[in-house]
């Protein structure tokens, strides 16, 4: 819905997909192409311009400092960034970009955090989730995924492998 | 066009653009995001239904036998690789995945390096590539690049910085 | 004893030592090599025909999805792969290799970390270590290292350095 | 102070800042340039000959068996290291340095883990910090973007960006 | 030839197979793993004793000064390096290793770069490379793999991917 | 020269060592670090006042878009960048830096690779560098160093190792 609304204030709309080359941990349990996957399909069911759309997946670089301009360099040009993060509106700030709030952002409701919490619980997450991205998530047996990934103690060491 | 007679062909298309993170040197002039923003203005003139297309900016790593997995790390699942080129050919088969080349291929008339050199010499350029790219690449002044890219000895050196 | 039972079930077994970039640290004393070390030494001492065994150090690659694809890099070609860790097991077996559990795995009694701990508060680790590689961590003054690292509060906030 | 006296006991004093690369984070707000920055000032502040000190940003290198040999390839020859920190002592003993343990190095009260508690809680965090290095932060507004950083959830789950 | 000269003339010899991530170049066609395979079965061939006898892959790191302590991290500690290469024994020097030169060193007659020559060529390379090891590119299908990468315009303007 | 020139002009110089990672190289023989010393050693015997001066060494980053973003996460914060070599200048530019050309560039005659190539061919390469500089060449056998550089057929290849 942030996105749907965002689309109509601006040009064009990029999609950054974060920390894409993760997956397979509890936080970041897709990856970033499936993730890529999701988006699309979402915009798709709420009838998205997608001709106005770029959706770029982002892998990480480990220099906060460095970030927005690496962020720049997987995208086309852009003027507004629109996070409500903190930590990446300041980034982008101190980089020289206007950064702006979106309009609206219901994250207690809509957090990944809790949808992956109600996944492992067997928990009614789809009612939290576009019907499009069920599907997607379905397709690629995600939550069977995200239940063996807990049951390895080395996913809460770290990521890394 | 070759994309335009591929996207006929299959359900859903990714387009890789490949060394993303590479940009202001001979081979590669621009940014990984200044070439999906190529792309996508292409696509647009040749009519393409974006809804059935993606393009993802994957950058390199320096592994080949691991390169054809990472590219699927970024991009939404797929079945078939399209590809000209013997060694992406090689390296996507030997990882499982069924590979073909696609319908036509006027790779000497359509060839990079050949509109590079003709952008360097103040050539004809812009009747090779599709009105939209041009329009774009005048915008970021991408030949002004190129020819100040190439005054530079370190070019020839090789890409680091 | 897992290994020594393995090598029986198959024609040539490869012994990966994990994130072999990594050493002192509390979970990580060791640097890689002294893992390959320990591990050709306690295979000597079991009697386990060393010409069916290979020992590969693997660095990590922070990149879960094409982890499995990065190991067969550095190793012979393999066709089933044995873990008893879940997340090992599903990232083999969505990379399309055989993931069979090794026949037993006293997971509780021979527990690196036990062991560590052990070793810090000055307990008998020694009865839960092949004799050989009792003499390699002696040799390198393995004990002592682990205590001094611990002295250092950057260890608890990360491996780097 | 630290740093004053050794000047006095050797003929020239690289001061290594470690974890460069890092900034915007709670143990790290400052760019490793930012923290060049203060270092030479406070040098200056406290009159210490500037033309027997280096000041050398050090990014991370993963590997702490390698750490030491990296930090000689940044920094200019070295005889002796100083350092409190028992893994760091370590790491260069078993490399071949001889370390020292600096002189003085009143830890408790000086800590940076402390001063940025202060920082972030409105107290007064001026008092263990030199004058010219107070300047620097409020130059680069380093207390406001502390204090942003931390209303960052994701901080909380790393460093990475 | 020469590691079984080697191998009479110490207690236990650590092979590195270096540039191990490389694989599908015209340099070096063939994966560390598959590199680390033939040395093992040429070993066998040459009733090398295998229990006094590491094969460990190296991956490049691009540092020069740092490499030797890298590669001690990846192997078991040793005394003596062997290498008929200039820069690789400068390296190891400068890092406070004992470097000697091998018993003997035919490298024009066993010349890998000429052995891929001759590969491409249809030529005679057999009698050049050990029966083990014919045997195993054989399995592979390496030659057709070499003459498939050298159709790429890509190799020959670098290994990346 | 140029530096001393330039240090007139400005509050205070940043000088960088760009590729500091790199040596034991036709092109880059010396350490990251050895440079910072013999660029200090420079700023001594010609008089620079070292209080306005830093010497921070670069590693490379292999994105030419962000690079300037990164050098100035090594480096305290400047306004104004000087360079003669166009792709430096066109990156800082491109990047919202005021560049500038410093006042003099004598570059056939001071060239590296020329300096290098007399002290391949025991030619007087000594009238070109500062007498200071020559001095750390020699404490460090700089030249014996690079003359054994050159007997390596690797380095021709590339700098990995």
């Amino acid at each position: 819905m942030v996105i749907k609304r965002l689309v109509e204030e601006v040009d064009e709309l990029i999609i950054g997909i974060g920390s894409a080359q993760l997956s397979h941990t509890i936080d970041n349990p897709f990856t970033g192409g499936e993730r890529v996957l999701m988006m699309k399909e979402a915009l798709i069911e709420y009838e998205v311009d997608l001709s106005r759309v770029y959706i770029i997946p982002v892998p990480d670089i480990e220099m906060n400092h460095v970030w927005p301009r690496y962020v720049s360099l997987l995208t086309p040009p852009f003027d507004v960034v629109f996070s409500g993060n903190p930590l990446v509106k300041r980034l982008f700030m101190e980089s020289g970009f206007t950064v702006r709030t979106p309009p609206f952002f219901n994250r207690e409701v809509y957090s990944g955090k809790k949808i992956r919490r109600l996944m492992l619980e067997s928990g009614d997450w789809e009612q939290y989730v576009p019907s499009s991205v069920v599907r997607v998530i379905k397709d690629i047996r995600g939550v069977e995924r995200l239940i063996e990934i807990c049951k390895s103690d080395e996913v809460f060491e770290g990521d890394g492998k």
